[in-house]
C-alpha cells in the first residue's frame, strides 16, 4: 500500500480528480506523508472544490486518500519549519476555508475512509456530509499527545458527535475504531474494507441521480436553519420549500411520481 | 388495513380524538391517503391541539393514524393542484405552525408510529416529545426524490438526530427501520407491533399521573433553555425551579416524598 | 454499604480531596443522605474546585460519592426547611454556579459513577467533562415525581444527550441503566464495578500525563466554541490554535514527536 516517492513525478498533483458519471473523486496524493495537509494539498484541494461548486456536471463528490491512510492531519514538519505567527494565522485560515467550502459546495461530499484519519484529517470526516469507512479504520484527534490540541479540528467534531464522545478523543488523544466512530455518529457506517469502494459508489450514485437543483437547496438550507432558533429555521425553510416548489425540478418529480414514473431533471 | 373512500361518511372527520383517564389520543384520519397532511387535516389537526392546551382534563397526548401509516407527509395532489407561490407560503406556514404548536403544548405528546412516517409524516415524529413505534416501522424523508427536498421536516429531524445521519435520511431519501431509527435518536425505542399500544399506553399513563403543572413548566422550560447559551440557561431555569418550589404541588410531592406516601396533584 | 451518622465525626468535611501522581479525587461525603447537594456540601465542593484551577500540580479531577450512591441530587429537606423565595434563588443559583465552574475549570474532571445519579446528581454526570460509571448505576432526572420537575439539570443533560432520549428521563422519571446512560452519551462507558476504579484511574492518568497547558487551552476552547456559529468558531478557534503553536509545549511536543522521543512539558 506504500508509495515510495522515487515513484511519484516531480510535479505529481498533490490531489487527483477523477469524474465518472456525476461523480468526482477527489483522491488526496501524498501517499508517502498519509496525506498531511501541507498548504501545497490544501490549496489544490481548495481549487478543486472551487472548480467543482460551479461544475454542473458533477452532482456528487467523493473524498479518498492515496497510499495507507485517508489522512494524518496538518504537516508537522512543515509548520515547523516556519514557527511565525503570521504562518501559523495563514495555514488555520486556510483549513478553515476549506472546511467551510465543503459545507458550503453544491454537491453533496462523501468521505471514503480507509486507514487513519487524524487531528485535521479526522475534521475533514466529521465535516463531509456523510462519511463511510472500512471496519479496520481509525479515527483521532491526537493533538494533545504534541502539545497541540485539536481546537479547530473540535469545531467539525463537536458538531457531529455527542460531547462526552467528542471530550474522550480530544482528551486521551487515543485511537478509535470504525465501529466506535460508527456508534458516537462520527461516520455513517463502517464496512468490510472490500465493500468500502462498492458501498460509497452506491451511495454516490444514488445521489448523482437527484435533481442537482433540490440538493443545491437542500444542503444549503440543511447548514443554515441548524445554526437558527426553531422558529426562525421554520420561516427560513418555509421560504426554502416554496422556492424548490416552484423549480421545474419539483414540478417534474411530483408529476412523474403521481404517473409512477420516472423523473427527468432539467437542474432547474 | 385499507379504508377505502366509499366506506366512509361524507363528513369524517380527518382527526379522530379518544380521551380516556387524563390521556388524549389524536388519530389522523385518511387512511386511504396514508393520512397524507391535507390543509383540512392540518387544519383539523390544529384545532384539536388548540382546544388541548387549555383543557385541563388532558394530562397527555397520543398522536396516531389510521389505517396502514402513520402518516405520509404532505398532500401532494393537492399541492400540485394549486401551483400558486401563495398557495405554497401558507402551506408551509400553517405546516410549521402546527409542528410549533406540538412543541408548545402544555401537555408531553407521544408519536405512536407504524407502517411508514416519511416526510412531513417523520417530521411529526421528530417533533413530538417521545416516540415509539412498531418493529416495522419505517421512516424517511424522501423529498428528494420527487426534487423536492425535505427542508422543513429536517428543522425537527436534525434537532433529534445527529448531523450524519439526517444527512443520509435527506440526501439519500431512503427508508429506514424502526432499529435504525431508535439507533439515531429519531424514536425513543421500537418494539413488536403486538405491544406497541400497550408501551404507548404504559408511557401516557406514567406521565398522566405526574402533576399536570410541573410537566407543563417542565415542557415550557425544555424547548426554552436548549435554544440558550448554558450560562443563560442557568439563569432561566433558576427562576423556573424557584417558582416551581413556591407551587403547591411541589411542596405536595416533596412532603409526601419524604412521608413515604403517595403525592396527591392540585394542578397549581 | 452504608455510613450512620454515628460514625462520622461532628466536623467531618463534606467533601473529602486526595491527590496523587497529579490526580485530585474530589469525594462526596454524605454517604448517610446518599451525597444529596445541601447547601454546605456545595459550598465546600465549590471551595475545592476554585483551589484546584490555580493548583498547577493538579492536572485532572476524579468527582466520586462515598457510600452507597455517586450523588441524589439536592436536599429535600433541608429545602422544605427553609421554603422562601429567597432561599431558592440562593440555592438554585449556587448549583448553577457549581456546574459551570465544573466546566470552567483549567483541568478535565471525570465523574467516577457507582449506585444512583439523580436529579442534581445526574447533572453533575453530565457536566463533567467525562464519565465511566459501574455497570450497575442508576441514572434518573425524577423531579417529575415529586411535583419539582428537573429544569435545572436539564440544562446540562440535555446538552449531553439527544432531545428525544432526554425528554423520556424528564418526564417519565425512571432510572436508566448504566448500558442505557452510555448508549444515549450521558456517560462515556459503563463497565464492571470491580473494574471502575481502574478505568477511572487510566484515564485520570492518561490525561494527567498530557501539558496542562494544552488542556487548559482546549478545554476553555471545547465549552466556548460550541455555543458560536460554525464561522465564528472556526475564526476563534484559528486563533486559539496559532497561541497555542507559539507556546513551549507545542514545540516541544511537536518536536519530540517528530524525533521520536517523549516530550518534557514545561507547562508553558
Amino acid at each position: 500500500m506504500s508509495a515510495p516517492s522515487a515513484a511519484r513525478a516531480p510535479a505529481a498533483p498533490l490531489v487527483l480528480r477523477e469524474d465518472r458519471d456525476g461523480v468526482s473523486t477527489l483522491t488526496l496524493n501524498r501517499p508517502q506523508a498519509r496525506n498531511a495537509l501541507s498548504v501545497g494539498l490544501m490549496t489544490e484541494l481548495q481549487a478543486a472544490l472551487d472548480s467543482i461548486h460551479s461544475d454542473s456536471s458533477v452532482k456528487a463528490v467523493v473524498l479518498a486518500g492515496a497510499g495507507p491512510a485517508f489522512c494524518a492531519g496538518h504537516d508537522l514538519k512543515e509548520m515547523r519549519a516556519d514557527p511565525r505567527r503570521e504562518a501559523y494565522e495563514a495555514l488555520f485560515a486556510q483549513c478553515a476555508r476549506l472546511m467551510l467550502s465543503i459545507t458550503r459546495l453544491r454537491q453533496p461530499v462523501i468521505a471514503r475512509v480507509h486507514g487513519i484519519a487524524t487531528a485535521a484529517g479526522c475534521q475533514l470526516v466529521a465535516t463531509c456530509d456523510l462519511a463511510y469507512a472500512a471496519d479496520d479504520a481509525r479515527f483521532a484527534t491526537p493533538g494533545v499527545n504534541i502539545g497541540l490540541f485539536c481546537s479547530t479540528p473540535m469545531v467539525a467534531l463537536t458538531r457531529a458527535v455527542g460531547r462526552k464522545a467528542a471530550m474522550e478523543m480530544l482528551l486521551l488523544g487515543e485511537l478509535a475504531g470504525a465501529a466506535e466512530a460508527e456508534r458516537i455518529g462520527l461516520i455513517n457506517r463502517a464496512v468490510p474494507a472490500a465493500e468500502l469502494d462498492s458501498t460509497v459508489r452506491r451511495v454516490a450514485d444514488t445521489i448523482a441521480a437527484k435533481s442537482p437543483l433540490t440538493l443545491a437547496i437542500g444542503k444549503e438550507a440543511f447548514y443554515r436553519q441548524i445554526e437558527l432558533p426553531v422558529e426562525e429555521a421554520y420561516a427560513h425553510t418555509a421560504r426554502v420549500m416554496t422556492e424548490n416548489m416552484l423549480a421545474r425540478d419539483a414540478a417534474e418529480g411530483i408529476d412523474a411520481f403521481l404517473a409512477k414514473r420516472s423523473p427527468v431533471w432539467c437542474g432547474r
